[in-house]
Parts: structure tokens; C-alpha cells; sequence
């Protein structure tokens, strides 16, 4: 889910300077109407050590009136709070209606380090996570706003900044002298964070995820998700404000997304990937059936860009695949019956059982996707959808279940070139339809919503694959293998 | 926590005719308003074996309009069913928008009977609880309605229903040819249980508990709970709809409550009342010196009527402490900071560190009292109450405190004659307010807020004490004795 995150994502020098004022204006003014409602803000700012947590805090108390705003900080040892619940600690220091209340070291900051150190078993952390859980839920229902930032940077960048090696802007102020025992537990902290965060995303109090490694992209967006949370609170707040403020997908500006490292030079020459097919289609025949007799199901997901070559690809694991073995579904527009029931009924009750395939042409991810892009979904709905889908894949895994994902990539350009050819194909021309022109033109959402739904949904259990597809036979051999390698890990292969 | 449904509530066959019709005339009302608004109900009839579950969802068929509604059983094994996650058997069995679906037999049978074979640890049953919550708030979240009946009945009651010889007009038909193998379990039964409904009560779906004994205050009492949740969406859907209807606290008719099970008549002669508080006081002298080494926080909590002797019992108990040891809390209205707050925030600031005793003369239980009674806090915020109360317990306790709850009762003719003397003695009369006659006029509403109280909060780990309160002196001893007996079983005594 972190992958997302490194893409490199930044913002100029002299942008920052350009974006800074008017954003603080914002926030200042929505900080002033926010004494006039009666509901508190908590900001919670987490996120990985090196990641500028602290310096981000001075940043939004530097934009905002620090006469409505308090930061709590849980670094030092306290006999009084340990010798109270753990949630004491959070209670008392609970900002009032009105104000806001920055938690820099928060209710997440103690079960993350013990579960690092390995102090805690992962029954113990679910339920800490669980009590998270309730705990902002409880606030929530009481009408506390609740904003949660994660800070990521890469295993690089918080090695530099640990050894204060960071290039000199960049620099975060240290909390401590002493310096963190981190060595080594880059890879244990993200699976960590991984479950915390998945653990603990939820509509009233959904996770925004930012890559900090650029410290002015960093201070920003954050600053930007909390003006958009505050706006849309008040906004419900008084129904008759008025027109709302259009809410930009891209508050700070175009920015790469994890699609632009799928590298799309890649191809396959002809004669290799004949090779290479039989290899894995006969490779993929055998786990099939191999999955039969073990009672283990596979449920895979095919998405990807209008003429990404979802369809050729899927047929060519099709056809490696008994027939009796496996289903695939494709997907029109919702039936009545499917449209007066929950929006993942339509899935749940295509589900083979166990030993079978199914494969989804298009699938729950849709919600995400063109639903949000077209409006078709409230934003309440598709936010909420992430943590509804995490679940729904979660009980697949947890019922046995092999879970495969693939977004096929391709450029613009291809597509374009993919469009046209298809017009000039009398058999393909059918293929072709106004809305791919239409959705062509909201290309860049889409890749905001990509973006979002790879750093939401990808995870341990349930990865995202992403498929280089300029070039088809690249794609179908990356695809086969990938589905083999992935059945072969998750089977007690013979 | 089942101790409020065993009290012999009950409806007599003449009031049962008088009620049905009204009732099921208003039932068919809302099953076709239903139809014309976009969400689902679910009624979920779980509880107790022989609690006639089957019985009553006759009844609900026989009531309604059986066109809008589906019967769904979960009882007979089914490979398909098992061959896929579990939770798809209820997915494809949901109910569309504008029809109802009942399942008797739900997700909540499988971890239940689990857990009472011991098929299933503790931990697994959480996380199962869990599940079944993001289950039910999924659903919620889009739009569902969902009411759960728990039908609860004594063992005697059980054991006559499952060997079959219980009254002829009682009786229940039975589901299987073999008969339950529950011999001896009611007791594992009923632990699972409370776990399962606190674990899974929420505001979104909250459990109704009912006294299942009397088919007919039974079936009454669904009837109006599925009426009165169906009216309140209804209205909530369409707020021009004009004058709510008042909801009745008491729908069934006056009942008897657990406050009912209270001996008032007992009492304690002068010489003995003194030999057993020089005893007991003695005693907890002991017992609060071992808590504060073995750094064990008390919590105790004094709720009772007006002049039901709270001050001078609670005299009595902190007389028996080293002041170092403990501090009293008294609660007036809250002041201007508390209500600035979550309600729960005013008693999590007061709580003592360990090893110490907090005392709360009135607490956080005027949420669902007089809060409740006197409307100041809205329905959805008593109800959410419970559950909040329960987590905020219940964090107590895994941190070590001994909670402690008491609840003085009286009847009200002596409350009368309390007043009546305190207006005669000059020192006293300050101790009687207009608001103490106000509150006397609500007695009943009293009696049936206190019952639901207990129903939801008495837990294993935070039960309720009720004291027989006529008697002040065998009050007193009462109160002194149980704190010892739970003080010494909860400390590992020297």
C-alpha cells in the first residue's frame, strides 16, 4: 500500500511560496468559523520516524491561530499516565468544542513500537487496533471532526534522515539525543503500519496517506486535506452556506502517481513470448488443478485502461484452465435486482466455490474508480468503499482463498493509436463507443483515482499487480506468470 | 446482564386480543410505506434455545404482509454454502430494497454454539464479533435497517421447553427430531452470550432483549420494537411527514422490573448493624492498604431514587479508608468546560491512579437515567450510551481497576415518608428540591430506565449490586459487604 508513496511527488520552491498564502488564508478563515460551530477537531499526525512529523506540526501551528489550537505530545515517560487506562492520557487532553487539538504521538505511537519490538502478538495488536476503532468512533458520534495523516518516506530517505545526512532543507528537527533503534526494521515497521492502518480506516475517520519525502509537497497537502475536511464539515454543518467550493482532486498541483513507474518500453519479441506462453499456460494448467484438489479457490480481478487488452489477456489464462474449473463474469450496467441491493451484493453472489475459479472482467473496484470519476458514487460512498472492499477481500483470503489484481497500464498514446486502429477494423469498430472518448478526457482523474485505490487496497494479503500493456505480448506473459507465482506461493505445491 | 428478563413479565390472554389487532394493523401500515422508501430491513430472531424463536417468527409471517417478506433458516448443512466464505450465505439471502428478510438463525448462531462447545477460543470469538460488527455496519451504512431480538428464557423454563413438558399453550415446536445436547451448559451458554451482545451491540444495530417466558408479552413486545423502529426510519426518511407519533416507554403495559426482585423488607437490628460495620469497616481498612500495594484502583459507582440514603451509605464506606486512599466525587450540573466535552470526559478526568479509589456519588449512568427521563440527551444519544458505558468499563477493568457499581433501592412509599421528614427536621430540609417531587411524578419511567440499565450494563467483569434500601442500616452493611467480597476476590489476598 506504501507504494504509492514513493513516487517522488514535489513541489517547487517557488510554487510553495505561490500556494502558501492563499492556503493559510483559507485556513485561518475556516479556523474562525469553526469557534462559531460547536463540534472540536483532532488532528492526528503519525507516520514513519524521519518523516518530518514534528516539523510538519510547527508548520500548520505557523498557518493556523495558535489560540485555538493545542498540540499534545506523548514522548516522555509519565508515572501519571501510566498509572491510568490507556486511553486517560488521550481523554484529558481532548480539545473543547471549537478548538483544535493536534496529537503528535498519539493513541497509534505505542501499540505501532510494540508491535515492532515484537512486544506485542498480533491478536493483542488487532484488538488495540479495535479499540482505536471504538474509541474514535465514540468521539465521532459526539461530532468531533477527526483528521488523520500519515507521513511515509522511503527505507533512503529515513535512513538520511535518521543519520542527519538529509540534504539540508530537508532536514527534520530530531525529537531525541539518542538515536532510534530502527536499524533493520524498515520491513517489519511497514507491515506493521500496513495492519495499522488498514486496521483503523474508516469512513468517520479515514487515513490520508502523504509521501513526505519533499518537505514542501509534505506541509501542503496536508494542510490541504485538513482545509478540505474542515470545509466539508461545515458545509454540513450549515446546509445553507450556500454554493460549495469545488474540491480539487490534485490540491497541490500535478504530481506522479505509482503508474509512472510501470516501465511501458518493455516488449517481448514474437518467438519468445510463443515460448514463454505454452511454458506458463501449461505451468497454470497443472495449479489449477491443483488448487481443485486442495479446495482452494482463486478469485482474480482484471482492470485496466479502455483498450488496455483486458479481454486478450484474460482469455489467454482462460484457456490454460480446464473449463469445468473456472467462471468468468463480466460486468454491464447493475440489473434491477442488483441495483436494489448493496452496491457488493452484485460480487458476493458470483463467488465459484472452493477448488474453482472466478475471474472478474471489471469488478467491486469500480466503485473507486468510474463510479467516482463520473459521480455515479457519493464521496461518503467510495471512501467508505475502501475499508468495505479491504474487508470483503480480507474474508476471501481468510476463507482460503487465492486473490489475484491486476491493472493494466498503458500510455496515452497507445491508446489513442489502440482507438483509432479499432475504427479502421470493421470487426473492432464496435469496440469503440462515445463514452471511451469521454473517459479518455478524464485521464488524469482516473490516474488520481488509481493512485488512491492502489494506496488504499494493496495489501499483504490481496496485492495490486500492475501490468506494463504497450506492448500485449509483454503483458499477457507478466500477467500468466505472475498469476502462476502467486498460485504457487499460496499452494502447498506438490 | 439477563437478570432484567427474568422477572416474569407477561401479558394476559384477554389484553393479548386487545392489543393484536391494533398492532398488527399498524405493523401492515409501515410494511406498505416501506415498499415506497429505498432501504431494506432485516429482523434478526436469535436468543436462547427454547426461547420460542420459531414461534414468534410465525407470528411476525402471520402479522405482515408475507408478499414483502422472506424467511430465511439457517439450520440444515450445505456444502455450497460451505465452500465459500462465510459470510456468503447471508449475502445471498439480503433482502432487496423495500422488503423485509428475517433470519432466524443468523451469522450469529455459528460463533455462538462454537464458543459454548469450546470449538472456539476467546480471542477467535472476539474477531468473530468483530466481523459480524463491519458486517452489520456495512449494511447499515447503506441504508439497511436492522433490528435484532434476543429472546431470552430461565434455565428452569429452557429445560421444560427442550424435554418437551412445559404448560401445553406455552410449548414450542421444536426444530430437530434430536434433541439439544445443552445439558448442564446453561450456564457456558449464557457467558457466550453476554460477550456476543456486548461485543455486538451498537448504535447502528442495536440488541433488543426480551423476556421470552410469556408467548404473549413475547410476541407483543417484538411486534412493537419491529413497529417503533420501522416508524422512527420512516420518519427519519421523511421529516415533513408532519407529528411524530410518542413513542410509549411502555409498550407492552406496566411490567414488573429487576428492581421488583428487590426484598424491601429486610432489615437489621441496631446491635447487629453495629457489630457488622466495626467488622466490615475493619475489613475494607485492610483491603483498600492491599489494593494500594498491589497498585489496584478502585472505581465505585452510587447511583439510587432520591433519599435513598447514597450520602450517608457512601459515608459509611469512605469513613472505613485512609483519606490518602480514596477521593469522592460529587456530580452537579456539568460545568461550562465538561460541556464543551464528550460527555464520558468529565469522569475519565477525575479517575485516581492506581492503587487508589475513585467514589462517584452519581456518575456517568445519568446518561440513561435522568438525562433519558428528562430528554436531555436525544434517543440516539442514551442508546449509544450503553455501548460507550461498556467499552469505557471495560478498559477500566483490563487496566486493573475494581469497578463497582451500586444501585439503592427503595420503594416509594418510604421515599414519601423520607421527604415528609426531612421537611420536618430544619438541617434536612435543604436536601429536599421541587425537582425531587418532579422526579417522583416520573417513578415509572424511572423503574423502566433503570431495568433497561441494568439489562445492558450489568457485565461479569462491571456487575450491578442492587440494594435492599428500605432499611438503611442493612443498606449500609449491604453495600460494605459486597465492596469486600469483590475487593478480596478481585486482589490476590495476603
Amino acid at each position: 500500500m506504501f507504494e504509492t508513496l514513493e513516487v517522488g511527488k514535489r513541489i517547487k520552491n517557488s510554487d510553495f511560496k505561490e500556494r502558501e498564502l492563499p492556503l493559510r488564508q483559507k485556513l485561518l478563515a475556516v479556523q474562525f468559523e469553526l469557534a462559531e460551530h460547536d463540534y472540536p477537531i483532532i488532528i492526528v499526525v503519525a507516520g514513519l520516524d524521519g518523516a518530518g512529523k514534528g516539523s510538519l506540526v510547527h508548520r500548520l501551528n505557523e498557518w493556523m491561530d495558535p489560540q485555538g489550537i493545542e498540540t499534545n505530545t506523548y514522548w516522555e515517560h509519565s508515572d501519571e499516565e501510566e498509572s491510568r487506562p490507556f486511553f486517560w492520557r488521550f481523554w484529558r487532553r481532548l480539545p473543547a468544542r471549537g478548538q483544535i487539538g493536534i496529537f503528535l504521538g498519539s493513541w497509534y505511537t505505542k501499540p505501532t513500537q510494540a508491535a515492532v519490538d515484537e512486544e506485542m502478538g498480533s491478536e493483542d495488536f488487532a484488538l488495540h487496533c479495535k479499540q482505536i476503532e471504538v474509541f474514535e468512533r465514540m468521539l465521532s458520534d459526539d461530532g468531533t471532526l477527526i483528521i488523520k495523516l500519515w507521513l511515509h518516506v522511503s527505507q533512503d530517505a529515513q535512513r538520511l534522515q535518521l543519520e542527519e545526512t538529509a540534504p539540508g532543507k530537508q532536514q527534520n528537527p530530531r525529537v531525541t539525543d539518542t538515536p532510534y533503534n530502527l536499524h533493520g526494521k524498515y520491513k517489519k515497521v511497514i507491515e506493521v503500519c500496513e495492519e495499522l492502518i488498514l486496521d483503523t480506516d474508516s469512513s468517520h475517520s479515514p487515513w490520508h496517506l502523504i509521501e513526505a519525502q519533499d518537505r514542501h509537497y509534505r506541509d501542503i497537502t496536508a494542510g490541504e486535506i485538513i482545509l478540505k475536511a474542515m470545509q466539508a464539515r461545515a458545509s454540513h454543518q450549515t446546509p445553507d452556506a450556500g454554493a460549495q467550493e469545488v474540491i480539487e482532486t490534485d490540491p497541490a498541483g500535478p504530481q506522479p502517481t505509482v503508474l509512472d513507474n510501470v516501465d511501458l518500453s518493455k516488449t517481448l519479441d514474437r518467438d519468445d513470448y510463443k515460448i514463454k506462453l505454452a511454458k506458463y499456460q501449461s505451468r497454470l494448467q497443472d495449479l489449477a488443478w491443483q488448487a481443485y484438489r486442495q479446495k482452494r479457490s482463486v478469485v482474480a480481478v482484471f482492470e485496466g485502461w479502455d483498450a488496455a487488452g483486458k479481454g486478450s489477456a484474460i482469455r489467454r489464462v482462460t484457456r490454460a484452465i480446464d473449463p469445468r474449473l473456472y467462471r468468468l463474469i463480466q460486468f454491464a450496467a447493475p440489473t434491477d435486482e442488483e441495483q436494489a441491493h448493496h452496491y457488493l451484493w452484485r460480487f458476493w453472489r458470483q463467488l465459484e466455490r472452493d477448488g474453482r475459479c472466478t475471474f472478474f472482467d471489471r469488478s467491486w473496484y469500480g466503485r473507486v474508480l468510474v463510479e467516482r470519476v463520473e459521480q455515479f458514487a457519493t464521496e461518503d460512498e467510495w471512501q467508505r468503499a475502501y475499508s468495505e472492499i479491504n474487508q470483503f477481500e480480507q474474508q476471501l483470503v481468510e476463507h482460503g482463498s487465492i486473490v489475484l489484481k491486476f491493472w493494466i497500464h498503458i500510455s496515452k498514446d497507445e491508446q489513442i493509436q489502440r482507438f483509432k486502429a479499432r475504427e479502421q477494423e470493421a470487426h473492432k469498430r464496435h469496440k469503440i463507443t462515445d463514452s471511451d472518448w469521454r473517459n479518455r478526457e478524464k485521464w488524469h482523474d482516473y490516474e488520481v483515482a488509481i493512485d488512491q485505490m492502489i494506496s488504499h487496497t494493496s495489501t499483504r494479503h490481496a496485492p495490486w499487480a500492475l501490468i506494463s500493456g504497450n506492448d500485449k505480448p509483454y503483458a499477457r506473459i507478466q500477467i500468466l506468470k505472475t498469476f502462476c507465482k502467486s498460485m504457487k506461493r499460496a499452494l502447498d505445491t506438490e
